[in-house]
């Protein structure tokens, strides 16, 4: 799993059906390429999370049919991007 | 997932089997590399879209028999590549 | 999917089963990286082609017990490198 | 399979469902990345591991259900990074 | 698949159960970076040799229960990093 910064949610009107009600999150990784998530956790702008990529991005988000491949595992509850 | 351009359609006479009658797109990332994804959603050139890759690719098609591994998931409605 | 250019064909005397009568080619991408990918359609040295990668490699084999992690998905009909 | 270094633990107090008693290492990959994965091997900081990702991620828990991409594997006997 | 050359074998007393008896060997890709993989081939160090990622490396195993990630397919007949 990736340790990322989440700086944002993310509006698609126009998207293909299969998110069910889970929310798009803008992050950040390590590197500060962005990325979107599904978001199960109700992380906010600011936090720390680590995120399961792949097929096991579908498992983390308790429905294996959503078609996510990025979704946020966690908050973590202390961390320095520094170390 | 990931956030790209849409740059244009991609003509390939002579392809495998197995793409049904979903369009193909070229897209640029944010590292201006080009990629090849299969298009439910209907995007122009120029729209930002997010992307959802691997095996989610092919459950985002809506027949998870396709072998897509690129996907547009959406279109996003607002979005300037500098944040 | 991604783009490359067919380099030539690889010779492997010696190797697991499970390729049926696949061709293996060797590809290069657009950052001069080789790769070996199965090939279905009949590519030629020199041709631009898209690629499948992941668990869709072996779909679009037409047989999905095959262990390749790379497919020629198609021929480009027009393409250029600097687009 | 990657060549990681173990460098502690991590404490998501707010987390999904789905690790089970998994417990999540944080790693450091040969260009300094940071990692996390779960650790059924019960290896200490400092420690030299190698890691399964993707979907081998789950199966090497001993539970395919659990949703990690990365899981280590085994800790290496004898290794010294510059070889 | 990739193409890397085999620097040896790993010996990893403490691992998790679930390679039966599959070899670990150390791999160099064309960027410098080792790798470990399964070897159902028998390779020797300086072999150049190609491999499968992903879920394809447990295939390619022969035991799809195998949590490996990346798996020796062949040993290239005629190689060199130069092309």
């Amino acid at each position: 799993m990736e340790i990322m910064q989440v700086m944002g949610s993310m509006v698609c009107t126009q998207r293909v059906e299969g998110f069910a009600h889970q929310n798009l999150r803008i992050l950040r990784n390590s590197k500060g390429k962005l990325n979107v998530a599904t978001d199960p956790v109700g992380a906010s702008p600011g936090n720390w999370v680590f995120t399961a990529s792949g097929s096991a991005a579908r498992h983390a988000t308790g429905n294996a049919n959503l078609f996510t491949d990025l979704t946020i595992g966690g908050i973590i509850d202390h961390w320095s991007p520094d170390g």
